[in-house]
């Protein structure tokens, strides 16, 4: 079962995914098939209510591949392994992927990836709009002048 | 030593961050602090050339606390928890975390949060344009027509 809102204030959602093994147990519905779940698959945004990204988490289990090569309209992706091994491909040139591999994408970029070992490999996907960030680093960010109070 | 780009292709780039407690070795510098090196975080965003996002991987080492709350003038952003346990605030809110919890904040939360616990806390944040996602799940993707080949 997928996980759902754990809480929520004015400003902020939170939700649990649990041990990164259950991420293999998620499914996800994707707009080119109608009516159909993919396991291993999560999407965030409905349950968070994001607004300016959208992220997945992910297990490919071992000895899958990714049926499709994709690219997108507006969206840069951003790949990041957490876990396993595999080799992912952007025009026909391939990566080998591994725990800490991390993979920026440009929309057009004709990608897909397998999962070529005999374990499951699980990974994290964001996407956001191409050349939409604001600041980056902590330029965005404001420091409030209050101390920081925790309770005791 | 903080992880470099390790390859490029016209439409994409990779770097290899290596084991997630290699991550608590990493620096990052902040616009409000100039020439000091925050220990336990890396911005992914100039070695990947990223442009519609900020990520960075965080450790937090046991015992500490963030020493301030900050607030965001354009992005939202999204905490990922990825192994540990400690607490959060936004806007005094305390909300306990764990290996699995994803947070959203939007710019105008008042955020902080503190590793009250015996082991190190890792973590991902990434901030994006609040309201900028063009398509959400997969809906802006595109599938490519073309059957997907692999090197036996």
């Amino acid at each position: 079962m997928n996980p759902s809102a754990s809480r929520q204030g004015s400003r902020y959602s939170v939700t649990e995914l649990g041990a990164i093994e259950a991420w293999k147990g998620y499914t996800a519905e994707v707009a080119s098939l109608p009516g159909i779940k993919v396991p291993g698959k999560f999407f965030l945004h409905p349950v968070l209510g994001l607004t300016g990204m959208e992220i997945s988490v992910n297990c490919l289990p071992a000895g899958v591949k990714v049926p499709f090569y994709h690219t997108h309209r507006m969206h840069e992706e951003l790949y990041l392994f957490i876990k396993g091994n595999g080799q992912f491909q952007v025009d026909g040139d391939i990566i080998e992927i591994r725990e800490g591999t991390t993979l920026r994408v440009a929309p057009a970029g004709e990608r897909t990836w397998r999962n070529n070992s005999q374990e499951d490999l699980y990974y994290i996907v964001i996407q956001a709009p191409v050349g939409g960030l604001a600041a980056a680093g902590t330029e965005d960010g404001v420091t409030v002048q209050r101390k920081v109070v925790w309770p005791a």
